[in-house]
């Protein structure tokens, strides 16, 4: 009787009967699933983004969550459908670098080629595998089907490189601009988890663009001192982040998604 | 103790009080109920839109899903608010053809004119009765109370014409684009079921605007094959679409909703 | 086994992992708690909208339900979190105003500052109490944690002045735009509650910008008849709104949030 809890997240836009489907065929096998939306405004076909952003919600949902992440340009082509068993969570979609954060973090994770068509709709269309392959596959584990029914396991998913921060030989540590979220704050490839151990109490500035960013806030509050003045801040995702109070730092700074970043330690002072 | 399924399909957008406002009424009523949302995002009063994307949505649905289906330009005048019996599914919403597609497909669907203003909230206001009318209404469904309760059965609803496609003399199928969907994807008034018999391995092209398309594709990915070239498609709403691959086909081709178009079949080869 | 309703109401934008996490620690900690969204399309750090759209939604949920409102310009400076309980709901989210509305409405409300940290995710951000404090926070509430033990009552919430409507020494009547809704109708500050028993059978103008408005129209369909020509309306949120059918009144007479209006009563006729 306990529920089981769905998550999804898709670049399908919330305007279609994209969403509503995939969750009528859940809940028609799974009828006691909870359903949460992470988002679905992914950008169509930014598999990155939909990367980040899964790799930043999931780990505050329950252990046994199952968590549906589609953004599947090669829908009907040959790419596979995976699971992947990773820290308590069970991720389903494709397999196109979507899971590669995931992976990142959970070294041991095993993936599972999704090959037993008798937990699909029947007939999946070419088009719509949301509905039709991965809703029903999501539903068979939420009612306890076992994933190794599910298929074999597989050790090459495809993965993207180049989403985490690199040091470099003269102490300088690179990255990218992960994401810009809703209020323009632009997410680094630079995570709290590297950084801190190295910081301690010296100082650093971050290079984006042509800009040179020193000021460290411990707020937006803080930030906003100066007003207009860019600022870093510890993003409540893990990273780094560049703000500026009030207003949106990716329009401010004009910053996009891959944008490359520097971290410079600073001598002395 | 069985959990009642209710999912909402409107225009009312997602940035106001509507939707929670329903929301509230519903599970005031009827605590037990799961709610669905299939979308807000029909564009401002536009009935054909709305009776497109739920005739998608709603065959997902188990049976025994109530659906609430409100895009209501007619709110406060004297325009009827209905319940349709379909199909194991129950709708409710004005009657101003948003049910049209439902009631092609279920020829023996009842129909109910919603009188019984005591299952309404009291004093219902004259523009909002999506909070007033129809959210008690599905609560009472879901709570088990008999749709010969809330009103008497009528045989005239108010139907579209001209959302399916028409055989003519010279043996082309003429239609129009029903749907532009969240990626750019045109979605024709053509259905497969009507299609495939015809075509079987028949070739054939479609005409939209001053354009012949005739290359019909299985997959997105093989339609991709000559980049930026418009192909077919069978979509999964059971359509013939139009698509451009990672770009919008509706901006390319600049099709807008109700442009007409013509299946010509190919003599030969 | 009661389960327990806590709505969400945010500036957050869908597009981002914010709310996903922030219903992840929820169901973490309060796993049968049923989630529904108000609305997370407030327009960033726009409190003011915030606590219109909240005061116009909750009162249609059930008593004993718990309403997190996260609109948060000051997070992580020193602003106070707060739980307001009044007329049977709950209310938890930041004090800079937001809560305004309803405590307007329930004079009696007791307002908890919430300082008790034991009830906050280990280690909180400073950049994103929604997830860190006020989600667990809520979580807490629907699991059965008394008020009491969350933190002290305190006397001086935040409050917005101007938000109501003021009685004239001329027997006008100001006030201003609180909103504009996702159709353009723009909604003033003036409540039939006040109005009603002062009109009666009188008739009365609304001023806004250069702009006279007499008609006053019982449904949109009856503003209707003259079209383009703007009329007012009791709006479902109880107070008087602008409209123009077929069209957004703000647009067509340039109204924006906070432009005063002025209601006048017409002698004889």
């Amino acid at each position: 009787m306990a529920t089981q809890i769905i998550t999804l997240l898709t670049d399908f836009g919330t305007e279609d009967y994209f969403v509503g489907a995939m969750k009528g065929v859940i809940l028609t096998r799974s009828p006691n699933s909870v359903l949460v939306d992470i988002t679905h405004a992914i950008a169509p076909q930014d598999v990155r983004a939909a990367a980040f952003t899964l790799s930043a919600a999931y780990p505050y949902f329950p252990d046994g969550s199952i968590h549906l992440a589609i953004v599947d340009p090669g829908v009907g082509s040959g790419r596979r459908a995976v699971l992947v068993e990773a820290a308590a969570h069970l991720f389903v979609g494709p397999d196109n670098g979507l899971f590669s954060l995931v992976l990142d973090e959970v070294p041991k994770a095993r993936i599972r080629h999704l090959t037993n068509a008798a937990y699909f709709l029947p007939n999946p269309s070419a088009t719509f595998h949301g509905r039709d392959v991965f809703a029903p596959v999501a539903a068979a584990l939420a009612e306890g089907v076992p994933p190794e029914d599910l298929g074999p396991t597989i050790q090459d998913p495809v993965r993207f490189e180049r989403m985490r921060s690199e040091p470099m030989a003269d102490g300088t540590l690179t990255g990218n601009i992960l994401h810009i979220d809703h209020f323009g704050n632009c997410v680094t490839s630079l995570p709290w988890s590297r950084l801190l151990p190295l910081s301690g109490a010296r100082p650093f500035s971050l290079w984006v663009r042509e800009f040179k960013i020193q000021k460290l806030a411990r707020s937006y509050r803080e930030g906003a001192a100066e007003p207009g003045t860019p600022f870093l801040i510890w993003g409540s995702a893990g990273f780094l982040e560049i703000s500026v109070q009030s207003t949106s730092a990716a329009q401010r700074l004009k910053i996009r998604v891959g944008d490359p970043v520097r971290l410079v330690w600073e001598s002395g002072r």
